[in-house]
This record gives C-alpha cells, structure tokens and sequence, in this order.
C-alpha cells in the first residue's frame, strides 16, 4: 500500500541501519550526523528510519539488554564451587563475548558513546542494573547483605572495571573484547594487579 | 533600587538557599518542587534565585569542584616515597573531609543526585576529571602510559570506589565520609578486601 519502488527490500533490517548510522556517528561526529543523512546512506526513507528509531539516539544503545540477559544467565550457572569473584569474572567473560555479528557494531557504539558524554544518559538504567546482580549474587553466595558498603564497592568497581575494558576495548584493541574485560577484571581482582 | 523591604537580608547567602532547595528536594522529591517553592522556602524573590540558579539543576550541583581541587592539591603534595595506591587513598581522605558547614548540604545533595539519574548527565564532566587525575598521577608515578589499560581500569575503579562511597555514605551512615571513602579505597586496593 506503501508504493514500493522496484529494488527497495521489502523489510528493513534495523541492525543493518544501525550499523550503516553508527559508523557515520563514529566517523563524522554524532552531532554531524542528521536522520536524513543516515536514511540517504542505509537507503532507507526518512519515513521508514523514525518508525524504526523514532529519535538518532535511540540509534547508538542497543545491545546492552543481550549483554546483561548473557550475564544473568553465566551467574545462574555459575559453579557454586568457584570463589564468588572468579564466578564474577567468568559471568563477564561470557557476556562479553558478543556474537561475531555485532562486534563491529558494538566498536562503533562504544566509541560514539565515550566521545558523546551527553548519550551517557539515555543508557544510564544499565549501569544500575549490573550492579544489582553482581550486588544480590555476592550477597546470596557469602551470605551478607547487598546494601553492606563491602558488596556496593565490589560491585561498582567490578561493573566499572569491566565498562571501563570495553571502552579501552573500542578505542585501542584488536584483541576479542572478552579477552580484554578478563584481564581488565583480573587486574581488579588480584592482588599484584592491583597493587602494581 | 530594588525597594527592600525592611527585615531582607541585602545579599543573598546562595549557601543557604542552596541547602534550603536540598532539603525540599530530599524530602519531597526533586520534581515534586518547583524555583518557586524554593524561592518561598528560602524567603528570597524569585527574580533573585533565577539571578542566582538560572535553572534548578544548578542548584543541585556545587561543592565537586572543591572536592577536586583538595584531591588534585594533595596529589601534588604527596609523599614521594609512598606507594601510589596509598599516595592516593590519602588524597582522597583530604578530598572527602569536607568542611563542617558544607558536610549537611553535601548529603542532602548526593541523595537527591542518586534519586535522581537524570541529574547525573549535569554533573558528568566531574568523573572524567578525577579519573584523568588519577591516571596521570599513576603514569607519571610509575613510569607508565595513562593510555595503558593496567592504569585505566584502576583509576576508573578507584574513582568508581570513592563515588560509591560517598553515596553509600549520604544514604546509610553518620560516620565522617572521609572515614567511609578510606574504607571503600582500603576495600578496593587490599587484596584480602577484594577477595572477600
């Protein structure tokens, strides 16, 4: 009912879109970048673009509730054997290895994000959230509470550490990601590591 | 010029309409508040608190750059021949002694900030800042580039640290924060505190 013009897919991917904008953002600036600009390069109407973001920052979060729903499911299954903080660091290992698909995708954001501070708002609910889990999975395996200042602390350092590698990740590594938030956590977590 | 009723102050103490508009955001939620609500708290026009506070938000910020500048002061004036984790938990002992009159106003201000996320995108130029800090103490210290990834993720941990601290503080206890940030730093940097 549209009037599709011959050659014009049908459907549009939106990871596809998503990629084609977030090199743009990454490459030109974020601020550079119009709608228009990004519907022109993915080949997309204008139309087409805000039914399936329906503002240019919804265009660079994405991805962050695969991060944490990989995360969830590591600490489920987690050994409850292990030492809580190398249950910890292998949760994040397993989070961190994105599927190949969307590792470049994932670069591109990261780094639109870190030379975007005010973007930092839009995602804020993720920050929280992993500090959460990390906060109640401490708590339940050492029996302690989640609100005591020795599990908050464990818990903002270690989401911090590991943002922190991803960002470092973006900007300087063609290591796998997961390689560099494991070293990042065992920098954290080690006594040597930290202290030299 | 201004037809001064007898019995109003001359000058506008902003310390005082600050802590005022803290208490009312504290207590009743920050958008449950409006400048004008302020401006009768605090007994001043509301020509006055725009001259002062050209928006809300601004109210909640203030007292970050001191905390920087006592934390960057005691860096320079550290102890050669520490060890630089313990070089910079003590500057951040100093950072956190706030001074007596402000320690009210500076709770007030970190409960309404965590309530509040959306606020945090106003105040978000203050990590980077500490973190750079950090990172180059490090480098310089240790001979090292601030780029490295061993000095990013601890001077972003570190700085995560004192920041938890110092909301776990506003929101949990009524021990000096100085005292809570120095645990929160000994937490992060002993190898027994993080392993357990």
């Amino acid at each position: 009912m549209e009037g599709r013009r011959a050659g014009r897919p049908r459907t549009i991917d939106p990871d596809a879109v998503s990629l084609v904008a977030l090199r743009l953002f990454d490459d030109l600036g974020f601020d550079n970048v119009s709608m228009d600009d990004v519907a022109a390069a993915a080949g997309v109407s204008r139309r087409s673009l805000f039914r399936l973001f329906p503002a240019k920052g919804t265009m660079v979060w994405g991805g962050l509730a695969e991060f944490t729903e990989r995360f969830r499911a590591a600490l489920a299954a987690a050994d409850a054997e292990a030492p809580t903080n190398e249950a910890l660091r292998v949760a994040y290992r397993v989070a961190a290895t994105f599927p190949p698909a969307v590792v470049e995708v994932t670069r591109h954001r990261l780094r639109v994000i870190r030379a975007n501070p005010s973007l930092a708002s839009t995602g804020a609910e993720h920050g929280p959230e992993l500090r959460n889990l990390i906060g109640d999975f401490i708590a339940v395996r050492e029996g302690t509470e989640a609100e005591a200042l020795g599990v908050v602390i464990r818990s903002a350092t270690l989401a911090e550490a590991a943002t922190s590698a991803l960002f470092w990740w973006a900007a300087h590594s063609d290591e796998p990601p997961e390689d560099v938030v494991d070293l990042a956590l065992r920098i954290v977590l080690s006594p040597d590591g930290a202290r030299t």
